[in-house]
């Protein structure tokens, strides 16, 4: 018997929950992010109460996961794994946010990125079932990956950070991005906030078929382009806000062959297949999944 | 006591060699990649001399690792596992490379490509030890990279191809490179091939400080930034013919934190450090060493 607690800490709300499996969560809380202070003790709180009530059934909670927005250190070989490190977002640098719930706990806590984790349940219940090699990306107020090979999330040196690759700027492109360190970013260009500084109305207000979605697509393309080259996953998911914008995906995967111009002799790209660039199959569910997997690794190590 | 025959089958010349353990070769051939009716013929030809020569005092060798030019399959579950592909060398198309020395041999036969057989081959004995997520490139006649994540070679869909990624041209560029699949990309832009077509010039003729290595530099390091940002590796590793320009290094090094501006914050970037964009450790035997490697895989399975 074991009582998963999870948390998808993203830069705007904290989802906090806890499961029996992966796929069973027996309670959930979501609240905005606000100060560290005042944040972490109400999540806290809420696992506090979810055990109390909770443990007569299904006993204490064993382990911990936590997939954090970032930039985070992933390296448990660090004095600062589990931080939230560089992050802009004001009161959260160098945030010890894993040490906070060992301490509190006294559970294993597993710790990763936000997308890391977002991955990570795709490809247990959602649209990376059953693959080794595959990418989450979600294109929202920023762009982020998470990245599975061979059915691992990528660390490395640091982490991915798919979202700040440089784009060769469309014909006769004017605008640079958004990005305040670089210009021509995959994220300075496709992210939310970019299509309002460009058009001048958020992306949820532009019609169907207005051409931003064409300039859109193309840039997700040749990002897209990249990744196949580089990683060459097996599918890729992508996910956030416009992403809801359903008519990008025929668009994407068209300029993607376009732009491939045959290179990669494989009828996922060929072929433009649906289920080669698709959708999230968890919506909004994919980061706790993933936090509660981060919970068993923990707890097995 | 075990033999393994390895082969790293590059597009313009075969090593074949045998050795008791990785970093033992006892014998070794090397000609020139003609048809594969001539090359593979004359690669087992010299696999069955060497054997009999070695085996009273070594024993018969008990699996083989090849490590090709490609495009190869390196899907182990496909039908067409250890074949060179699409290829444009001539006669080399659909050629089934490991399925002869599966038949011929009559020993298990490890596949992966020449790229990936470097990075196993500098990461047990080369500039990759010790690493568990590193890349290795070559920056020759093509562009390829052999890519280490937690220990293992990705494959994925296909394989990696990382020098067809687009890159962003500098400020009044009129070169669009010399790939005849895409403009701008790395391969077209930075290979041998490409700074002959830009300079006229073969670069082992153009010398040191001439305005050729900032542009090559500028664009490696461009290509450089996006692998460390979907990768996150914990070195690089430049090899091939074009980079035995050594001023090209703290070139990259420096272009690269410039690019990268404080975005990636680790020393390896931010102090342009030595010993995250280095030289092979191995030169010319990490691709037999990685078939070496292949071999032994192939022999657990
Ligand atoms: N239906 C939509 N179409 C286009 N853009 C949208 C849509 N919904 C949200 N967005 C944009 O996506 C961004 C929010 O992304 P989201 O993934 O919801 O959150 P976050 O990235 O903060 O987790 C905002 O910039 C918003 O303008
Ligand atoms: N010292 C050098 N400086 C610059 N370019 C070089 C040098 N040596 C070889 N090259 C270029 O590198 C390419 C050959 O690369 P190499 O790695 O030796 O072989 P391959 O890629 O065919 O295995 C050629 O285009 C050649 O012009
Ligand atoms: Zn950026
Ligand atoms: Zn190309």
């Amino acid at each position: 018997m074991s009582l998963y607690a999870g948390i998808e800490a993203g830069g705007t709300k904290f989802v906090c929950a806890v499961a029996s499996d992966f796929d069973t969560i027996l309670k959930e809380e979501r609240f905005p992010t606000t100060t560290p202070e005042e944040t972490l003790p109400r999540a806290l709180d809420f696992f506090r109460r979810a055990e109390e009530e909770l443990k007569d059934q299904h006993g204490a909670i064993t382990s911990m996961g936590i997939a954090a927005f970032g930039p985070v250190n992933v390296d448990s070989s660090s004095s600062r794994y589990g931080w939230i490190t560089s992050t802009p977002k004001p009161g959260w640098k160098n945030t010890d946010i894993r040490g906070y719930f060992v301490r509190e706990m006294n559970v294993p806590v597993g710790f990763d990125t936000d997308v890391n984790g977002a991955a990570l349940g795709e490809g247990h219940a959602g649209a990376g079932r059953g693959l080794d090699t595959f990418m989450y990306i979600t294109i929202g107020t920023g762009v982020g990956g998470g990245i599975i090979v061979n059915n691992k999330p990528v660390h490395g040196l640091v982490h991915p950070e798919v979202g700040h690759m440089i784009l060769k700027p469309r014909e006769g492109e004017t605008f640079q991005g958004v990005c305040p360190y670089h210009s021509h970013c995959v994220e300075g260009m496709c992210a939310g906030p970019a299509i309002k500084a460009r058009w001048g109305t958020p992306g949820d207000q532009l019609p169907d078929d207005h051409e931003a979605w064409d300039v859109e697509a193309s840039y997700i393309a040749q990002a897209l382009m990249s990744y196949v080259l580089i990683i060459s996953p097996e599918r890729i998911i992508l996910g956030g806000g416009v992403m809801h914008q359903r008519q990008l995906f025929p668009k994407i995967r068209k300029e993607l062959k376009t732009l491939l111009n045959g290179y990669v002799d494989h009828p996922a790209i060929l072929e433009e297949r649906e289920d080669y660039i698709v959708p999230p199959g968890l919506e909004d569910h994919a980061g706790i999944t993933g936090a509660f997997i981060l919970a068993a690794g923990a707890a097995h190590r």
